[in-house]
């Protein structure tokens, strides 16, 4: 059947990993791989109050097909939402996506041909990969540094891409507690970066996940609040901050072409996502209101990554450079181990020894980083978390030794 | 910012008649243009029931990111609901998609390469015409007869495809009560475009949107129930059988490695359908059954299609050639007008005179179809109905009389 298939699909293979990944369903596994928001973070009660009285009522609108662009209802309380964040929209600049998934996914079909390059960070968002993989998109890879993208790096990266004669297109950046690492880009990077954009006409992927679940430090404004001449377009999804099940984000460029382009783009995708779920988000924004619910779930968040913090400080072998982050929000702490450790190779002895994690080789485009791991604290306990930073301590310990004795 | 684009979309527009359609909003205008289903066939009673049962006692599930498969609830309620149709599938055959129009991008991801051929029907469902654009996909155009796409022309297009040294790779069909024509598949010609796909080794993608509401005559087998060799990948969508506000449907196919080609153009498509969404289709389906449900929905159809054909027959002119269709199910009756008539010019005096309706060219991958028109009869009243007939006959009157003394 391989003669069906399209140049596309045919390199890619299923992921071992993920396969590895469907063995900590067991219940006896603490699992720190998948990024999953913290159930007891969905406003459920609120939710199921809510969709049984627009069904009920209103269901010759939510359970019918809506436009391409989105609920209106949702639009205008999105731009309610955002206004004082700095961020300046209209309903004309947005356009609801099913999840932001698919806004990368209408990214790459909008703009980039086979070939054309995308800047990302070392390492990035293992789905965005996917995605700009798919498109037969040059993925080039820019150091991370501990504030963010290195400048530096891009810098180089373009002279690169410049003098091979490369079409580059865009900058794919999660400036908040970035997944996989959970780095934050500063201030001043955010404003050099938009800086090299605006001299190199690229545009500027803004995913922005993360940002609303700052639990500690001081927020740092959008680069879409930053931008002059409306290169940003900016993702935003209710998955983090909501839920994950409504499959619902929201896209938001200033630039009319961009936005037609992305809305032709999407009634090809997927003509219109879910009425019902735009409505469910909508209400709930409107009717009790996101900003209190955000102050509501913050605090679940920082609990659980304080334990994590405190359990890696307690458990993990403090010398051969293995380091971590720190992030003041989000959902992910992510550890270098030392050099020669191959974090996927370990990830085996890990499940053997009750304990999961994503080996963060995979978010690498250039096929770097297998000493690396994303550790997720959002959806255990403080005490799964502590006992599961133990485990995990224990089998980095003998993997080192086993390293040790391999050298002799 | 034209510099930004993709090729596979700075060559499309915004659709002029999508832009009209949009004034047929106002509630004095008959429109026959969308094609939605019926909202009285919604079983909204009972979903609102399910939906705040779900997502208050089983939230943590329903309201968390899902498997790129599928809920296996749903899945499992699918193949049980198959199985009585003759459609023997497992629980591994089957793919949630965010309703068909994503099966049909994932089916462009999976199995085309720009320039590779796909033959549909003149005229074939717009939106797989904007799927298919969108990839840079070369749509070959196949007669269709009143029994469905003509198997000599089939046999005609894929001999010019080989003398010019095309890439073909599959055929898209929708057998019942197609979209737009209402036109329907015989056996005989569905056991022919199968063998036919054989010989030539393409895939045949079955889509199936109308194929549950037929309301008269006899039902024919699907292909994907006559395929001996697991080449006909079916698509199924919720949209008319429940509702379209949930954006859901299955992809079904036998073949694992297909199957697995699509699994991962669709992790990187949108991660996962809506669970919720899932979930209340699957409760639906296992608490108060989808047949029993169609046995209540199709005579609200069957009204709606006998109202506007006795309008046509009473109201629109017998001579210069119009003549429609006459579909046994679905939504959707097409109407040829005399040659020389172009029924995307009229749109503009048939919205002044308050009725509406598709113009048929769009659906034409070859540029023809000028004099035809797509009309839904799914979403008026049958007094609606004769009334917008009624309008729309007059128009047609004064076309064809203009028309005349245009040519003296």
């Amino acid at each position: 059947m391989k003669q069906h298939f399209s140049k596309r699909v045919s390199g890619a293979k299923r992921s071992a990993i993920r396969e590895l990944l469907k063995l900590t369903e067991q219940p006896d596994i603490i699992s720190f791989g998948g990024g999953l928001p913290a159930p007891e973070s969905f406003p459920h009660e609120e939710l199921a109050d809510i969709a049984y009285k627009e069904i009920k009522e209103n269901y010759a609108n939510v359970l019918q097909y809506g436009t391409t662009e989105g609920s209106r209802t949702l639009r205008d309380a999105f731009v309610q939402w955002l206004a004082p964040q700095g961020i300046d929209v209209k309903r004309e600049d947005m356009l609801v996506t099913t999840a932001s998934q698919q806004g990368l996914d209408l990214l790459c079909k909008a703009f980039f041909d086979p070939g054309d390059v995308i800047f990302c960070g070392l390492p990035t968002y293992l789905g965005a990969v996917q995605a700009f993989s798919l498109f037969q998109i040059d993925k080039v890879g820019v150091q991370l540094d501990d504030d963010g993208m290195s400048v530096d790096d891009l810098e180089a990266k373009i002279a690169e891409c410049k003098a091979a004669g490369k079409t580059m297109k865009g900058i794919y950046v999660i400036p908040d507690f970035q997944n996989p690492s959970g780095i934050t880009l500063s201030l001043e990077k955010r404003q050099r970066i938009l800086e090299i954009a605006r001299r190199e006409d690229l545009l500027v992927f803004e995913d922005n996940p993360y940002g609303h679940l700052r639990f500690a430090g001081e927020e740092i404004p959008s680069m879409y609040s930053m931008d002059t001449d409306k290169r940003v377009i900016m993702l935003v999804t209710f998955s983090k901050v909501m839920c994950a099940g409504l499959r619902l984000a929201v896209m938001i460029t200033g630039q009319p072409d961009l936005m037609d382009a992305l809305v032709r783009a999407k009634q090809a995708t997927d003509l219109c996502t879910s009425k019902l779920n735009q409505h469910l988000a909508a209400r709930y924004m409107l009717d009790y209101g996101l900003d209190q619910h955000l102050e509501k779930i913050r605090p679940i968040y920082r609990e659980k990554r304080e334990a994590m913090t405190n359990a890696l400080e307690r458990y993990m072998p403090q010398d051969e450079g293995i380091r971590w982050t720190e992030p003041d929000g989000g959902l992910f702490i992510w550890v270098w181990l030392p050099d020669g450790v191959d974090s996927a190779e370990m990830l085996g002895r890990a499940i053997e020894h009750k304990v999961a994690y994503v080996p963060g080789a995979a978010t690498y485009v250039d096929g770097s980083g297998h000493n690396t791991m994303r550790l997720s604290f959002s959806s255990s306990t403080p005490d799964q978390i502590d006992e599961g930073i133990k485990r995990l301590a224990d089998v980095v310990r003998a993997e080192i030794a086993a390293k040790v004795v391999g050298s002799l």
